[in-house]
């Protein structure tokens, strides 16, 4: 399945008052992580929307495993999966780069959809090729 | 158990190019209702902070069922639980408040930690008590 | 000049580590004041869209008075202003309800653009009538 | 006067409906500048605050100068100066990296706290030293 790592910093605007990560940031980070896989693959997302595809959630789950404080550098790996066969599951982990403690991890499904008439689509071949070709 | 419904509008900065609001304000949105869960409970949640209780968040999940554009008038109900002995569970469910069309529902569960040690607490009495008194 | 008043609490997502609102919070708490201006004027910002004009941002100032923690009661005054010709003005100030104890105050201005074709608006007859009759 | 330039990418929740990034978002990007500038002139923001020194922002200056959308990879220019005897600017300039065609500009304000007591310091000599180091 394609995967794809990437090191980003917590910003100061992510943080609260409980001196950690507040918890809609992990989603954020979470899209983050599927813009840098799709463009790791050779296919930026926008050119998923110019290619009259749009994916947009239907599910996210998150598990808060551990704190990360301002500036903290996190190591985030994201894979994407078929979800049966019209819709598509991003996983993602988040660690601390330094030691590896886990920060959050979990996954988002999405469907597909047609940009233009917003109507479900079946998966189109090129995103198939993606499935299979970055393995 | 106790729950509590409240309305809010979309604002500008929870909306994104995709003309709906961005998938992590539902999580930020769970949290506004357990604020005013816990207000109309009595015991606002500050007081929990005071009283030497954090409810950081383990597990966050949120289907979206869906859209809300700017200015849409929504209603949240949550409903408070418990999670075994040591853990709360809140529900929440949002429509857009005139069709009662379906828009986002999902849970959080939270451990309870010790504002000042940092580490797991039993359920205290009167939270005990919250979850039997509020029918 | 149309004027109003309106509270609300800080939300927890929006504070960080310093234990007070983060700062852009201010814009989009400033965001939430235009909007309920214009509904308090009769016509709702969505109805601004639908007539055919949208008002960017050119410029946002915000000078910082205080802290304010989660869930403390805000209370804002916006103000809309014309700014020259072409322009609007909506000044903001956001105060502790219970002290009056300043917390940020601020203008926002914006440019009128037509919603079809992107390029700058005289000012509308309507416009300048909601600036006239809502002393 | 020190100054340091990065690039980084819009990020999908920091659009907005009106298919740019939403307002506030350039003051989260301004923090941003500051995090790296500091870590640039080999002093992490984290170790100010180990040092003792907090830099609350007392304004905030934004003028919006274009449209940026999901993904454009964007260049910051960020600088610091002194503002008086007790206070530092920090200065933004935000342009599209491959035309250069510009974003945002502005600037930021900052007092100089003792994170201790919270009250006003005097500019501490290492702060003279990174404004007079960095030229």
């Amino acid at each position: 399945m394609p995967s794809h790592t990437l090191q980003f910093r917590v910003r100061y605007s992510e943080t609260d008052q409980m001196q950690t990560f507040y918890n809609s940031r992990a989603l954020e980070w979470f899209e983050v992580g599927r813009t840098e896989l799709s463009r790791a693959m050779g296919l930026p997302y926008t050119e998923w929307e110019q290619r009259g595809v749009l994916i947009p959630l239907i599910e996210a789950r998150v598990f808060f495993r551990g704190r990360a404080s301002y500036d903290d550098l996190l190591e985030m790996t994201v894979t994407m999966k078929p979800e049966g066969r019209a819709a598509l599951r991003f996983e993602n982990r988040i660690v601390q780069a330094k030691s590896g403690a886990p920060v959050a991890d979990g996954y988002t499904v999405h469907a597909l959809l047609s940009a233009e008439t917003g109507k479900p689509l079946r998966m189109p071949p090129w995103i198939k090729e993606l499935l299979q070709n970055h393995g």
